[in-house]
């Protein structure tokens, strides 16, 4: 007996074409519904609006690091991570199919992924680059506009959308560039058994003893962490705020105790979600 | 009897008028020379070609975090942190004398400007965002084409340089956003003896007893510290790089024993300079 199931939709930021679709795509398979927002901060208030089950956001490039303004989006919101994936940004060099690669004099993407090309942009003599807010976008901009000299850092899936030739594969800097997306619901699923991860931020007065004692709950109980990270608390100079991975279940007794002891030390403590740890996607 | 000296030339990313400008001159003070850079790849390549005397950086935004990118631009070169200031960035809504604000369908700027502004942006109806490398080429655009219908988030001063008007102050986030940017030279000053800061970046093989070890190093000595912040090492999933700011100076007792023993458990060890500690600059 098959379940019937509605396909879960799922807003990403940026044009169809976008490296967030396609991870949403990849994570909850080929029938997904997606929904096209114009900023992250879009995202997040369509999927809490309940016009979306799911949101996506990267928070991380292997190549550029964290995404610090999608972090601080999870604090504005009160979604729970429910998924996460990390999926392997092999960029390509997009251009109309008439277009030659001597004759591009500007390149058009989102900073993120420039900034990912760094060695291969550098090599091209006199191009200009040109922001986008999303490489499907990019992609989108030259289309319309039919321009000839100018070329797009996108997907090879955005080149097809939009008919388009690559004129180059993989022009990321080495080594293969990874990008970590969260999967953003309103619900708090149950934790999985195997394989779990915790996302913990908390608030620490100071760097130097109370940050060693907070991290010491989780150090001392082995704890695996597989992120800590600072920001500086909004408006707040003598707080900073700790973000951190677990390995492991929030129902995981060690977590649970360690957790409730972080609550009596730090001034705010929030679990922003429990859920399987992302596999690696491999690239077709 | 007063020593006449060459005037200190710095280099910058950006055009006449970006924040990096500006905080150049509030450094080294009104004489200073500053040299136009188009990346901050460039401004290190700059100062190591002997082509400046110092270069300057954005690393830290009090609203949006560390600038990544900047940060590993320091591992790829042989550069000291010579010195440091916190620069507080008020942006402006700039356009043509002519331009009225209800006219205004554009805004361009640096990325990390339009997500500072992010609420003041959010209330102008249909206005698109267009990213550009920096403020000061923002307003230089906008000022070459004669775009009437379109303005730039940048600072006063990219306003006077450009002839141009300022249609509104103060449009980024509260609270004051202030940037942290770091003075670079090839020279290894001798370190401060008062106020002075030092920046350390260490690897750690896991972020469980290791890292906890090598920080433990630090917290045991009680040396104060003002970040620790962990980076993934390019290539390598097995390592985490910590940069870490210590508010002393390298020839403190106390430091040198901790970064001794650090060189013994860690992979691998780099001080990236010793500092006066950066005053925050008042604005006018």
């Amino acid at each position: 007996m098959t379940k019937k199931t509605t396909p879960t939709k799922v807003a990403f930021n940026g044009r169809p074409g976008a490296w967030s679709e396609a991870a949403a795509i990849a994570f909850s398979g080929l029938g997904t519904q997606t929904s096209s927002c114009r900023s992250p901060a879009e995202v997040l208030r369509t999927v809490e609006e309940g016009k979306a089950d799911r949101g996506i956001v990267a928070v991380e490039h292997s190549l550029t690091g964290s995404v610090h303004q999608n972090y601080d989006l999870l604090l504005d919101h009160q979604l729970q991570i429910v998924g996460e994936i990390f999926f392997p940004i092999a960029h390509c060099l997009v251009a109309h199919p008439g277009a030659k690669l001597a004759s591009i004099g500007r390149i058009y993407s989102h900073p993120h992924a420039l900034e990912q090309c760094r060695t291969y942009l550098g090599r091209l003599d006199g191009v200009s680059l040109r922001l986008e807010t999303d490489t499907g976008g990019a992609v989108a901009r030259i289309k319309r506009r039919g321009l000839m000299n100018a070329a797009a850092i996108a997907s090879e899936r955005a080149a097809e959308i939009y008919d388009m030739k690559v004129l180059a594969r993989n022009v990321e800097d080495p080594p293969a560039n990874v990008t970590r997306f969260l999967l953003l619901g309103r619900d708090t699923p149950k934790p999985p058994v195997r394989r779990a991860k915790t996302s913990i931020v908390f608030a620490v007065k100071d760097l130097t003893r109370h940050f060693f004692s907070c991290l010491s709950l989780f150090a001392l109980r082995e704890i695996p962490l597989s992120k800590v990270e600072s920001r500086p608390v909004r408006g707040r100079t003598n707080q900073l705020l700790f973000y951190l991975d677990a390995d492991t279940s929030s129902v995981d007794t060690d977590l649970e105790e360690a957790l409730a002891q972080l609550r009596e030390i730090a001034p705010w403590v929030r679990v922003l979600g429990c859920y399987t740890r992302g596999k690696r996607i491999k690239m077709k």
